[in-house]
Formats: structure tokens, C-alpha cells, sequence
């Protein structure tokens, strides 16, 4: 299942970024799961990882890689996480780098390792190491579908973003690619992201400008609060193109990274497991952005609200009292508003006098449902997006090692 | 569906404490749906309830006659919750009370109003006060369990502890009932738990007493981490029996209080809603116990593992995960060690070399799973218990107002 079409856009070449493939069998045979991006030399890179305590051992590694050297390449295999797994574990991400490395002429520390998929399994390096040619050669600058599909798990579909936009010294193209379905509340990044562009930026300033973008976009999705040990977002910027020079190209820029990552973000949720809405939660008028975030997770995590969902049954009661439980000292339920698809829900602590069950029934029936809350606190506000709960939720994950 | 044997104790009489019930028909014809409880002159009566901002107006108005009056008389229905019913809400339980006053010949201040069921609807006040006459009129010493099954929503069983305990001056009988399966994370109480004793202490210890047993019983649950607008505990002491005098008197009856209240709350977990296993969760060697307990609330409420449950299914990648989400800041992973039903299944930051697949599913085939979790961080400790997502989790909500 899965909310909306799935339109995967189409990807102009950044150049000197060429993306491989190959079948490694890692987990399953016939099934591509393995990916190398090439990154042009002098290019930029940006990334943000899991704070996930148990973070994996490709998430530690490529951490300690990013500060050593200017990376050349990335690694990404699926069908194993390489998390939860040790000494061990940084040993075979280590492994794996050292082998595409001699294969590509570079060091180790210049390869950045990603892996996703079921946790606390070794990670099978001479598989990997056995599809790397295979992916070398499919390096192509027009591989960014194939790469898209190459990092899936329980994704039933392959997500794309691209934008290009006009800056003082000529058109930046940023290319993105993401995957996850399940495990999803990223913090600091979600399970793979990976993005490109070809303008000039410096790498303290894209570090800076990934986070903030990450945080309105990755970091504002929730399937089911599960925060993953291996989530990472890459960004490069070759370098080959316009320069972000003015504070009006800063802008541009900028707004059009965030648009990119968070359209990669809820094609994320679109293709929640088991997920048959696209819940949009705007929490208005709250006296921090935090504040702000931690009603719209509250809500957005409720079984009982995503059950609801589900039903396309408009028990807003639910709502109301996911609200109310949210960790926000003093809330006054008297100025507290809530909206569902633009018609008045709850007001003065109750339920709205022109709400009817046929304005709700409406409503839910929808594939997008839309959810406004305003607290009367504040001018804070955050946007967070979320999927429902279904049977094909528990099914999927009920299932997902046999 | 629910777990291990329903067992409702033999229920000594506590004198002066009387019990009726009667169907008025609120939600659905021919089902107890009424409950009175009386309460002798001169008891102690203590009262703990939800902290959720949108608390029911039964609630809010209990809080106030609690303050106003000495408690002769408790009055609750199931079929509607009086919650997000704004003003209104407030007047129908207010006139309920005086209804009930009138009938008693009391004043309507020493009735306290529970009320639970769906959220929203407006109370059925008239249903409510044609059913007193039979439920006072019914009133009974011996009407415990009759009184435990009109206090039942989504429940499948009644649920009642007792205990007796010898203090200087003689035997003491505790009883209680509960009710609740589903929008499960009681937080200062839980949806209804009637508790009687025939000690002597004063109101203001007896407070303090409940507060901390519930702190460790019904607010150490949790099903779906949805914490209910109508949470409520109330314990009576009626003042006929023996004295809490000397420090050992007390150290027994607070024992004997905290196991009643803590029977009480599992047995709501063993009836949470879909609910196919029992999970204890220990969470030792912490920092504070407010650390302890965010751990283990952290692991209960994750989709995740509660699925791996479900699916009797030792996902443990599933269970670190969750433990390295926790919001704990500076978890060290390689001090962390987790036991799985007295099996060692993580060390060192991955799986213990002792664990096998094969011990994982013997323990996990269990309907009772206990998982014990060290953090290496301190000398504190808090256990909390949990069920399972099932798929009939997800159809219980999704049809619940149908």
C-alpha cells in the first residue's frame, strides 16, 4: 500500500556525479543492492547521521572517514544494517571501504560506507566485495533511478527530487534520491538520503545549510517514532557550477534544497508501511518551535489517532486527547483550535458547534488529510507529516525477518 | 483476545463500603452500565487523576467536590466519557451528582462523578438518573464483582484484587476493581480504579500513600501510550478497622496497598486491547529513576518491538534500537546489557556470543516475556509492564465507534 501516485522526477546529469549498481545477493538474489555514487574531486560534502545511541558501524565509520578526508565515493548496500554489531562491525565497514578503494585508486578514508536493512546480522563483505566491479562499471551520470531502486528495503517504490533554480551566476540543479518506509522517525537525517548539486558552496556553510534543511524536512516525519540505528543524508555540491554568492542566491538556494529534501521526506511517508493516508500536522501559535514539534509528534504517534486514521473514522475525541497529553506544562484547552481538512473541529474545549459527522466523514475519506492545531501560546509554529496505522502496518512487520 | 487466566479474588466484606449497579441503557441496552459506591460517614478519601489537559468534566468536577466535601457517594457510568464537552459537560455531571444527592439525601458535593466510554458525545443525563434508583437500591457489601463489570468498556474480563494484612491492631482488608484495555498510559492514575479499605488513617497520609503506589503500579503501564482524559483512582479508607500507627504498620499496609494497585494494573495489561503477550520490562543501573523509566516507556511504546512481539518473533536489533532512541543523553552502548527472559541477548553494543535464534524463540513462544535492561550509568531502577501490537489492536480501534 501506499498514499498517491509514485511520479519519479526527471533527473538532469549533474556532472562528474555517476551513480553504479550491481547485484551482490546480499539478502536475496536478483535484487539490485548495491550502489556506488562517484563524486567529482574538489566537490563539497555535507551529511548528517542517526543520533541513535546504538548507531551502526557504517554510520560511526563514515563519521570518523568525513573528517579524515575529502570523500570520493559513496557505499551503500541494503538487505543487512550492519548495526548492533560490535567491534566486529566497524572491522567489515572498514573492509569493505579498503576494497573499493584499491579498486578505485583512492584511500579508504575517502569512501563513506551507508547500509540498511535487518540489524544484527554480520554484514557478508565478500558478497559486497564482490559486486563492487559490477557497480564501477555501470558508473553512469544518468543512474540516478537505477541507484534510487538499488537502496530500497521495505519501499514499494523508488523516491526522487529535483529542482533546478536560477542564482546570480547561472542554474543549480540538485538531485535527490531517498529510501524508508519503516523505522521512521529520523533524527538529524532518515534511513538514506542522498543528494547532489553542482553549485559552489563551501563545506561549513553546506553542513550548516544541510542541517537546517534536514530538520524542517527528514527530521519532520514519523511512521511510527522508531528512530533508525543507520539514518544518514548526504549532500554534495561539485563545485562545477554557479557559486551561492549573494545573500539573495543564500535564499534561493536554500529554499530549494528544503524543497528537495522535503519532497524526498514524504515520499518517505507517502510510502509509510502499511500506509493508505498522508497526514499533514501544522501546530500554530505555540511558544516554541520545540513546543510546537512535540504536540504535532504526540499526535502524530497516538495509536489511536493512526488507528483512526485508518478507519476514516473522524474520532476527533482522540485527537483531543492526544493533544492534551502532550509534554507542554500549563496547556489551556479554552484557546486551543483544531482544524481537520479546513472546517473547525474543537474549540472552547470541545467539539466545534458546526461540526458535524458528515463534515468529518467527508474529510477522512480523503487520501490527504490535513490537521491544524493552534494553541494560543505563542507565534512558534512546526509542520510534522505522518502516515496511519494499519493492519498492513502489523502484517509487515510481523513478518519482516521470515 | 487476553493474557493467562482471569482470576477475580474472593472479596471480604469492608463495612459500610456498599456497591450497586444497574443497566440504563447509555451506550447500549441490557449491560450493567451503572455503578454506586457507597461510602461510610467518617472515612478517609484519597484520589489521584489524568494529568491530560482535556481532562472529562466528571474529572474536573470530582477534583473540586473532593475539596469541597467529605465523599459519601461514587457515581459512575461507562458509554460516554463527558470529555471534550466544554461547558456543557461540565453542568451534566454536576447535575448527575445532584440527582444522585437528592435520591441519598446528601449533599451534591460528596458525590464524586467517573465517568468513561466514547469521547464527545454529550452525556445521556436523563439515562443516567432513571438507572439510580436501581443501583441504590441495590446497593450491597457483597456487590464487588458486579461492580467490576459495570465499570467495563473494551474490556473482556472483570479485574479485582484483595488483600489482607495483619497491623497491631488487627486485620486489615484492601479491595479493589479497575477497568481499562485501551488509551492506556495512565499517567497520575488510570481509567478507573475503585480501591476500599477499612484502615484508620487520616486523609492527608492516605493521599500521599496512593500517590506513590500508584506511581509504581498504574503509572508503570502502559498499552498504547495514549494517556485517557478520564484517568481516575480513588481509594476509601473507612476508618472501622485497625489504626496505621507504628512505622512497621505502615511499611505493611503500603505494601499490601501497592501489591492490590499493582495486581490491579496488570491485570489491565493483560486485557489491553489485542493484547497476546505480557511484557515486564526492567530497566536497572540508571542515572535517576526518571531516566529508568524513559528507557523502558521508550522500548514499550515502539511499534516495532511491540510487533516483533506479536509475531513471537526475538527481532532484538529491534529492542537496542529502541534503548539507543531512548531520550537519554550520553547512552554508552558498550556498558549497556539486555536479558531476555534470563537470557543474555546484547553486550558490548551487539549480540551476546552465547545468545542463539533457537533461545530467542523459546523464550519469545512464552505469553509472559520478561526483558531486563542495565545501563551502566547508576543504582536506579524502574520496572514497567506492557502488551503486544496486534492485529486485532488495530481492528478494535479501527471499529470502535461503529
Amino acid at each position: 500500500m501506499a498514499v498517491g501516485k509514485s511520479v519519479f522526477p526527471e533527473m538532469p546529469a549533474i556532472g562528474g556525479v555517476r551513480l553504479g549498481t550491481a547485484m551482490a545477493g546480499i539478502k536475496k538474489p536478483d535484487r539490485r543492492d548495491l550502489v556506488v555514487i562517484e563524486i567529482p574531486e574538489g566537490a563539497a560534502v555535507a551529511a548528517t547521521f542517526t543520533r541513535n545511541a546504538f548507531c551502526a558501524a557504517p554510520v560511526q565509520v563514515a563519521r570518523d572517514h568525513l573528517q579524515q578526508s575529502a570523500p570520493r565515493y559513496l557505499l551503500i548496500n541494503t538487505g543487512n544494517a550492519n548495526a548492533g554489531t560490535g567491534a566486529r562491525g566497524r572491522q567489515d565497514a572498514e573492509s569493505c571501504c579498503a576494497s573499493l578503494a584499491d579498486l578505485a585508486g583512492v584511500d579508504a578514508a575517502q569512501i563513506l560506507p551507508f547500509s540498511t536493512g535487518v540489524i544484527g546480522e554480520p554484514l557478508p563483505v565478500p558478497r559486497i566485495v564482490g559486486g563492487m566491479s559490477a557497480a564501477m562499471e555501470s558508473l553512469d551520470e544518468a543512474g540516478w533511478a537505477l541507484a534510487a531502486e538499488g537502496i530500497m528495503t521495505t519501499d514499494t517504490r523508488i523516491k526522487g527530487a529535483s529542482a533546478q533554480v536560477e542564482l546570480s551566476g547561472g542554474t543549480v540543479t540538485i538531485n535527490g534520491i531517498s529510501k524508508g518506509s519503516g523505522m521512521i522517525q529520523p533524527n538529524m537525517a532518515t534511513m538514506l538520503g542522498f543528494v547532489a548539486c553542482d553549485a559552489t558552496v563551501e563545506a561549513s556553510k553546506l553542513q550548516q545549510w544541510l542541517r537546517e534543511s534536514v530538520q524542517v524536512s527528514f527530521n519532520s516525519i514519523t511512521v511510527d517514532s522508531d528512530t533508525s540505528t543507520n539514518d544518514a543524508c548526504t549532500l554534495i555540491a561539485t563545485g562545477r557550477g554557479a557559486p551561492v554568492e549573494s545573500a539573495d542566491d543564500e535564499r534561493r538556494f536554500r529554499e530549494a534544497l528544503t524543497a528537495v529534501l522535503t519532497e524526498l521526506a514524504q515520499a518517505i511517508i507517502r510510502d509509510g508501511e502499511g500506509a493508505t493516508k498522508f497526514v499533514t500536522l501544522d501546530v500554530e501559535q505555540a511558544a516554541s518551535v520545540d513546543e510546537a514539534r512535540a504536540v504535532a509528534f504526540t499526535v502524530a504517534h497516538s495509536p489511536l489517532v493512526k488507528t483512526a486514521l485508518y478507519a476514516c473514522d473522524a474520532n476527533w475525541g482522540r485527537i483531543l486527547a492526544a493533544v492534551g497529553r502532550a509534554p507542554v506544562e500549563g496547556l489551556d484547552v479554552e484557546r486551543i483550535v483544531i482544524d481537520l481538512g479546513g472546517e473547525r473541529l474543537v474549540e472552547h474545549g470541545g467539539r466545534a458547534d458546526s461540526y458535524t459527522e458528515e463534515i468529518g466523514s467527508r474529510v477522512m475519506a480523503q487520501e490527504e488529510i490535513p490537521i491544524r492545531i493552534r494553541l494560543g501560546r505563542g507565534t512558534a509554529s512546526a509542520t510534522v507529516w505522518t502516515s496511519d496505522l494499519s493492519h498492513d502496518y502489523v502484517s509487515i512487520n510481523a513478518d519482516y525477518r521470515s
